[in-house]
């Protein structure tokens, strides 16, 4: 594989940042999450956005705009062949002297990639099997000490959730009030009595893109949808649950601790929708 | 200057990690400040003890042993020539596939020196003048979403906190119930009606080095000392304040937000007890 950095191609073993780079001193930089379906990256728009708003809250000065990114991220997938693949661009703040104030540097773009499936309607999942989880004690780094819409690489948070299971899938984590928020890669969804619910992004929820793309579809096919502060509790009491990211587009939910779950038809039905959305626009 | 980086001495112009190591990609390590007094590293014990805290409360199922670290940072000082220095000790938990779940790996181990003035009574301040601080609106991380003990690559909390400054030295950080909580990069102490006082470990504090040594120069100089929770405002009506870290040693603290302090007498009398242990253990 060859990955870009820093404006070049490189092998993957040479691929690289400085150890005075702030992006390793303090993980600070922001990152997206990307998939690319038959050669073209799905809600590239959104997802820029949402790092332009991650590298604003983390107050760089400059940055490469989207056109400059969405460039660097062409170039990776044609250095490798890939048309259906994982990418993960990183803007970090740059190399600067030993100083935690941040000071003028030049930031440092990271784009790495690798194959996935293809996706749409032929194309196949990239999860072997439906997800478990459970609700963890590592709660969500609250807002007011680093806000919850901005996708960074300060990720020990979700690195303690994970440590804390047992095999499952997934870690589930609460605010520090306790609601429930979401997965430590992903957003939670679930459906009681037809409607669906996920938390709301007024809550420290990651505004995932994939979370966008499903409430845009559920709202296309009529189903309701609720969004608000919730217990985790309700997750054992709905009648049929999912988890959503880039990676995993829609992964049905059957198992939250010891509580078990069907893949309801809800689930279904976004699915579905979901694959038909990729198909229509990529292939 | 050469670094040492995964075992090896670099020039400090070739001093990497791979874009894959999880230091990178998740600020997923720990790390210590040092500093070498004559050629010696200043209580490193207690460093090595608070990094392994540090690697064990990430669940790293691996990692160099202290007296392999304190090796690779001799190595790095005597590479150097240097005998007064601040020293950056880095562990990451290495390189892996893109899971966030920790699976095997080796640790990074990264040393980056330079030079800072001699310690000691013949010493020099490695600051200009004494600190100006103020309490900013970023929330301390609580020990709930990432334990204050551990001292990690995920410091944007900290690089917030000093976004937030008009030109100060300092933010000062509260934690998420209001109360005061440390610097960015220093503990705050304080002096009232010849008390010493510090926010309590029990907070979300991180267990500072120097503030450990300070308290124990404070008990043998038979001044009171109280460890607490205390509201901010208890800074603006204290006889006088100081922080502490490894570099900055005993800082007076003569401004916070629009309060002035003056540079007090129990502040001098620990400066010149830091100093004099710093040149009758190094020089």
């Amino acid at each position: 594989m060859r990955y870009h950095v820093a404006g070049e191609l490189v092998d993957a073993a040479d691929a690289t940042v400085s150890v005075a780079d702030r992006g390793f001193r303090y993980g600070d930089a922001g990152f997206e999450t990307l998939r690319a379906y038959g050669g073209g990256v799905f809600r590239w728009d959104d997802h820029a956005d949402r790092l332009a708003g991650t590298l604003d809250a983390l107050g760089f000065d400059r940055y490469p705009d989207a056109a400059d990114l969405r460039e660097r991220v062409r170039e990776t997938l044609a250095a490798n062949e890939l048309a259906d693949a994982y990418v993960r661009v990183s803007v970090t703040r740059g190399a600067q002297g030993g100083k935690l104030t941040p000071g003028p540097a030049d930031p440092t773009v990271v784009v790495v990639a690798k194959p996935l499936p293809r996706g749409g309607v032929a194309g196949e999942d990239v999860w072997d099997a439906p997800a478990s989880a459970r609700v963890i004690e590592t709660r969500r780094v609250p807002s007011d000490a680093l806000p919850a819409s901005a996708k960074t690489h300060n990720y020990l948070n979700g690195v303690l959730a994970r440590t804390e299971l047992d095999g499952e899938d997934e870690a589930l984590l609460r605010d520090t009030d306790g609601h429930l928020a979401e997965g430590a890669t992903s957003n939670v969804f679930w459906v009681r009595d037809g409607t669906l619910h996920t938390p709301s992004l007024a809550g420290d929820v990651l505004p995932g893109v994939t979370r966008r793309v499903v409430l845009e579809l559920a709202a296309d096919a009529g189903i309701d949808v609720e969004t608000g502060v919730y217990e985790p509790g309700a997750l054992r009491h709905a009648d049929e649950a999912f988890l959503t990211n880039t990676t995993w587009e829609v992964r049905p939910l059957v198992a939250v601790g010891d509580a078990a779950l069907p893949v309801g038809p809800v689930t279904e039905r976004l699915r579905d929708a979901f694959d038909r959305r990729v198909e229509a626009t990529h292939y």
